[in-house]
Parts: structure tokens; sequence; C-alpha cells
């Protein structure tokens, strides 16, 4: 598919002193076949194997025999690679896709979104998903691809356009976390938290990219083919608690409380959900890769959560203390920053950034990396540094302290040379650290 | 030689909710092994053997029919422990010892000195070691056991004891590291830095159990039989770093930098050291022992340092990322303790302190204790915690952060009944840390 998918890959290799060129090298080429095997067309030619009539997918036998028609949709940001595999699999009879970018389907429809705020673009194009969810009969199967985004890609609400991203914006400036949000988006909306599958007769089956620790399935893009699990109630305590004032949203709610809106389905019949894939299979590549070159290698948390610039200190130090030489340290997960400067940056390279100090002099290089290739607000999707980024920052007169305030990491990591650019990845298993003891 | 090493060991293991007791009953069983693995005398047990006429120590042979006479003399913590023991393998024609406690030996003779600030007493029992030393000739063989604490306890100034005892003090409370303090009291002693051999024409065979980072024979006990690469340059240079104005003391050096008086030698003859136990075989104890119970134990640092709050949080959050359960984590060294309160405590308590929080409601238990059995100025020699400890704290209304503020830590864990006493373990390999995820 893809050669090389970290654009400035020769740059950062050369950007340091010698003896971490190798290192650099390495933990380069990690997470770059870390971000083929992740990606979403390559997930699905893996995951989903075609034996004759029939389609096993994790080991479950799907006969196509057994259906009349073959539906493909789809929503998130790999949800195009993935739908580009698909159509290599099987034939459909119809298709829509939502992404946030095109990929080179034969047949299969992909439409283009907005993303990380919904629009009249993406209610459009949701209709259109609809319209097959609708017209599948009881003899049809619909294949869903679903990845991280689809809450904002995938849009039907129940509230005006403005009212909804405002909520959205308000709830995740106040640091709410993604499954409260959710629980929010799903009973503001009208096909997301298994409303979806509710309106259609057909079978669905489900194949799912995870971008959320422990990969729970009704939340992974709001969970439009899962049974959910929260209530109107629930919704309201998350309004309450973080002070959500929106007239129209709160209406809803209380409409819906009132039993005046259908509650999201508790039980679907016509559902199979697959995850193919999630941070773990991020993580256990990485390991493989590190063993090929004859370094021993640990995953040592796939759940990594809390402050970025704090969680990079830990992580730094874990590495210094770590009792073995020439060994890769893995790491997953999704972390936080509480935004205060007005600067460019994310949370991967707030949290190189935070860590340079703690590895210096030290024989460490070490990256983080969004495989979505996003890293908050900036053009890079992570950063790498090592034990000589410390001096390195000081020679070209940048004072970390002064960009971590800013929320600045962009800038920094541009300067330094040493911003991980990757583009589109085509995929989205939230951020991997990698980490060598030399 | 003793059954239980730890005095409270019950108390300790009752105290906390029943979900951690059979976790801390495990790591003081394993504190209590490794406690008696380096005791001296069992050490001296272990690594000298007596086959026929000949000494075995760490595979060099020593033929006693080789030497007409064989003294015995030592100094240091555990140098009592490790007398009786060579008692049990070698007749002594004569011998003379200086330890902080007695051991029941049949024959060898044991005075007790002043630690940690030299005395009187110590200048008067160092010349019976020294009448020793110089009454040995060619033909004899001097076995000279050392261990931590030797500074103080063999003494010789060439300074008043007032002006010796007032710039060790000085030097210390200033944060002086072991080596630089050991490097100026070589330079104001007559028997330090491999002085003692110099004076005797018998060969000498040294057993030391080291209580330094990295075992520098030269330093352990201001190495009275190695030969010293300090010179009295190196002294003036660290009496001038710490701003010592002392004028007793900076004229010894001045006439040594004069050749008035003679520099330590570089080079002795008639010496062999071996190091028969450190840090590193207290935690692969600890980790033999904790493997018996069927425990994953992995060592993580024998070299551990730094202010112990720092790295007691550091240890904690190392055992938080760690990615396996049932596994123990053991980690050796010596970290130092900046005083500001005027309580009582010392670094292994102050360690654990700083720890408690970083491990509340984990499922993980800790301990830190001296393997000399003593905690700064404490009765206790460290301390145990668990995920407990922090809910323990607030119902017994005992505030961290005032008592880490302090430097009370013995008095908080005395009050929470978490306190280690071990009293005299008769070894001093610096401290050690046991860490168990449950």
């Amino acid at each position: 598919m893809f050669c090389f998918v970290i654009k400035n890959f020769k740059e950062l290799v050369g950007n340091t002193i010698e003896k971490y060129m190798e290192g650099r090298e390495i933990v380069l080429y990690i997470l770059e076949e870390v971000l083929k095997k992740v990606n979403g067309y390559n997930v699905i030619k893996e995951r989903v194997k075609r034996i004759n009539d029939a389609i096993m997918i994790n080991g479950r036998k799907i006969d196509l025999f057994d259906y009349k028609r073959i539906f493909l949709i789809g929503f998130g940001k790999a949800s195009a690679e993935m739908a580009k595999a698909m159509e290599e699999i099987v034939e459909f009879d119809d298709s829509a896709i939502i992404s946030t970018r095109k990929a080179e389907t034969r047949r299969v429809k992909i439409y283009i979104g907005t993303h990380p705020y919904p629009s009249q673009e993406n209610i459009d194009i949701t209709e259109k998903i609809l319209e097959i969810v609708k017209k599948a009969d009881k003899d049809d199967l619909i294949f869903c691809l679903i990845s991280g985004g689809g809450s904002s890609l995938l849009c039907k609400p129940r509230v005006s356009l403005e009212a909804l991203i405002d909520v959205t914006e308000e709830l995740m400036k106040k640091g709410c976390g993604i499954e409260e949000l959710n629980t929010v988006r799903k009973h503001l909306s009208c096909v997301k938290g298994g409303q979806l599958a509710k309106m259609s007769k057909a079978k669905i089956i489900s194949l799912i990219i995870s971008d959320i620790i422990g990969n729970p399935v009704e939340f992974i893009s709001s969970g439009p083919t899962a049974e959910d699990t929260t209530t109107f109630e629930d919704a309201l305590k998350i309004l309450k608690k973080y002070g959500v004032k929106n007239k129209e949203v709160l209406e809803v709610i209380k409409r819906g409380i009132k039993g005046e809106i259908d509650e999201t389905p508790k039980k679907l019949g016509n559902v199979e959900n697959f995850v193919i894939a999630d941070i773990g299979l991020a993580c256990n590549e990485a390991k493989k890769v590190a063993e090929e070159f004859g370094i021993k290698a640990r995953i040592i948390k796939t759940d990594l959560r809390g402050e970025a610039k704090e969680v990079g200190k830990d992580l730094a130090k874990y590495a210094r203390y770590y009792p073995r030489d020439n060994a890769i340290l893995i790491f997953g997960g999704e972390t936080t920053v509480k935004v205060k400067g007005d600067g460019k940056g994310g949370r991967n390279q707030e949290m190189m950034l935070s860590a340079i100090e703690e590895i210096k002099n030290e024989h460490i290089v070490m990256l983080s990396c969004g495989t979505d290739g996003i890293d908050g607000n900036s053009p890079a999707a992570g950063a790498i540094i090592d034990g000589y980024s410390y001096e390195k920052a000081k020679r070209k007169s940048l004072n970390v302290y002064e960009y971590l305030e800013r929320n600045d990491s962009y800038t920094f990591f541009e300067k330094m040379g040493d911003a991980i650019i990757t583009g589109y990845t085509g995929t989205n298993v939230m951020d991997i650290q990698i980490i060598y003891k030399l």
C-alpha cells in the first residue's frame, strides 16, 4: 500500500548526534510497521477471509449464500480504507461510506464528511447510509465498517446542528471523557446507540477498529449497531455534572425521560459486532518487529491515561529504572491535555516535550505518535526525542518549559526537526509510545 | 542463628485489611531471608570454606601451612558477627575487632566502639589492632574483616578528635557523598587509605561486606587495606567545595600537599581484598525466595540513589506501570534525605511515606529497609505500606504531608503500626526495597 508512512523519516533519523541515530531508525521503522499493520485496508485483508462462498471473521463463518443481497455501509476515519479492502473480498449490491478521506475504491461509494465537528454534509451523507439500512430486507446482509470519528461523521441529530456542536465542544473543553460524551451524543441522535441497527430488518455484521481503551463497542463511534446500556437519565446526569445549560439539548433529554422519545435499544437481535483492530494489535506488532531486530521488547501498558505531561515523565522514568539495556518498552492508550496556552500541539508531542529533561544524557530514544496521523491541532502525528534532545534544545535556544506552558509542543518539535509527520494513516487505534533503551 | 529477624513481624502482617495480609507476610518473609543471607556470620560461613589446611575464598585457595602465625583483625558494624564465624574456621594466634556490638566469640577479642562519630575509645581500640598489624611478620597472615562503619570505628587521626568530628559532621550535613567524605577521612588519618596495610610486613587478606554502590574497595570503611587513588590535593578540593574552614584540618591537608606528611600508598604488595557480600547478593536472595513462592521476581536496580521522597514516588509508579501481576520487584541502593524538620525517621521510612499516595487503592505491598537495622535517627529499620495505607492514615487522622515536611516518618509509621523493627542485624549492605504487585 505504502512504503514509508513517516514522511520525514530520513530527517528524523539524521537529526541528532550519531550515537542515537541507529536507535531512532529502529523505533521509527517499528512505528511504520505498526501503522501498516493497523491500517484499515490491511486489517480487513488480514482479518476477513473469503473461502469460496463464505467469509471468515475472527473464527466466525458467514455463508454469503444465506443472503439475497449484500450491502456495505461505514463511518469513521479509517472506514474508506476498510471499504477498499472489503470490495476486494465481497461484491456489494449497494454501498455508502462516510469518512474523512477518499480511498481508491472501484465501486464502493465514499463520501467525505467533516471532523471533529458534524455538519449539514454529514447529515446529508448519513441519509444516504440510512437509505441502504432501510431498504435492506430480512434476507439481506449489511457489512458495517466502524472506526473512530464516526460519532461526528454519522449524524442525524434530534437537536439543531448548532446546538449539537455547542454541547460537544463544551463537554470536550470541560474534560468530559469519551464514554460520557458519547452517552450524551447517543441520546441526542436518531442513529447512535444501536438506533441505526434497529431501523433495519437485515442482518448486520459490524467490523470495528477500536479507538477507545478496553474496546467498549457501544461507545466506539457512539455504537450505532451496539446495544446501549445508557439512558436519557444518564445523559442528563452528565450534562448537569459539566454544567451544560443549552436549552434545546436539555429539552430533548427531558422529553426522552418523560417517554416522548424512544429510549435507545437495550437488545438487538440482528447484529454481530467484531473488533478487528485495537491498540493491543498495534503494541503486539511493535513487539514483534522489535524482536525481529534481536531486541528484547515488552508491552508495559495498553491502557495509558492521564495528563500527557505527567505521563511523559512517568514513562521516561520507567525507562530509566528499567533494568535491561538493548530493550524496547511499548505503551499504548490515550492521554489528555489541559489546554491553557494558544500554541500548536497535541498530547503526543506534549508528552515527549515533558520527557526531554528526564532522559537528558540517558541512552534512550523515545517517540509518541497518534496512529491516526493527527496530534491535536498540529500538522504532525507525534514526536521523537533522545538523550541529546535536551542539549540540542539548549543549543537552539528553545526553552522546554516555555513551550510546555503555551501548549506549543508542535512549534518546539518543528524547530527541533523532531516532529513526526505521517499524513493520513487510514487507521485510528489511539496513541503508541515506543521507547528504546539502547 | 536467629529465627525471626523482624521483631514485630506479626503486628506488621495483621496491621492492614485482609486482602493485603498475605502480601505483607510474603515480603516480610523475603526481607527476613535476605537479612539472614547477608548477615556477617552467615556470609563468612558460606563464602569462606576450610578444606584441610587450606581456605577457599571466592575461588582463591590460601594454604595456611605457608604462614607461621595467623591473626584476625576487623572493623565495622558487621565485623563481630564475621569474626564469630571466622574463629569456627581458623584458629588465630591473636585478634582484635572493633564493632558496634558484641558477638558470642569463644576467643576472638571484640571491642565496642562508638558510631557514627569516632571517640577516644575508638582510638584506643585502634591501637590494639595496630599492635597486631605491627607485630605480624613477613611469614605471618592477617585476616581482616571489613564492613561499613569502619571509617568511624578504626580511627587514628592526624587532627584532634574534635576537629575530625566537626569536619565529618559538617560534610555530612552539607550533603557530601560517601566517596568524597572518605577521601577527606583518608587524608586526615594514619591508618585509612591503605596506610594500615602499609604498616605491616605480613600478608593481609581482607574480607569485605560492601556498603557502597559499586563496591569501591578503597572507600569501604575508607579502605585501610586498599591502594588509594585519591590525594591530599583531592581532599583540599572537597573541603573547598563544601566551604569547610576548620584551620586544624586545612593545615594537615596543606602539609600533606607540601610533602611534609606521606601520601597514602598508591601500590600495596601484601594485600588481597575480597568483597564477599553486597546489595547484589541481598537482591539475588530476595529474587530467589520470591520465586520459591512461585512469584515472578525481577531485580530492577541495585544502585538506587537520589532524594528518598522522590525515589519513593518513582518506585511506586514503576510498580503501577509494571505490566505483570503476582510479581515482585526488587531494588537496592542508598538514597539521601535533605533533613529540614526535627522529626524522627530515616531514608527508608521517608521513602515509604512519600509512596503511600502513589499506591492508594492499588494492589501493591511495598517495604524499604536498611539492612543494618537502622533507619536514620529512629529505632526502626524501615517501613511497610500497601494500597490501604492511605485510607488507614486518613482514619487515624495522620497527614502524610505534615509528617514528610517534618522528616518525621518514624512517628508516622509508629502510629500506623507499620515501622519495621529488626534490631541489630549483623550486616550492612545498604537498603533494600521489595515491592509485591499482587
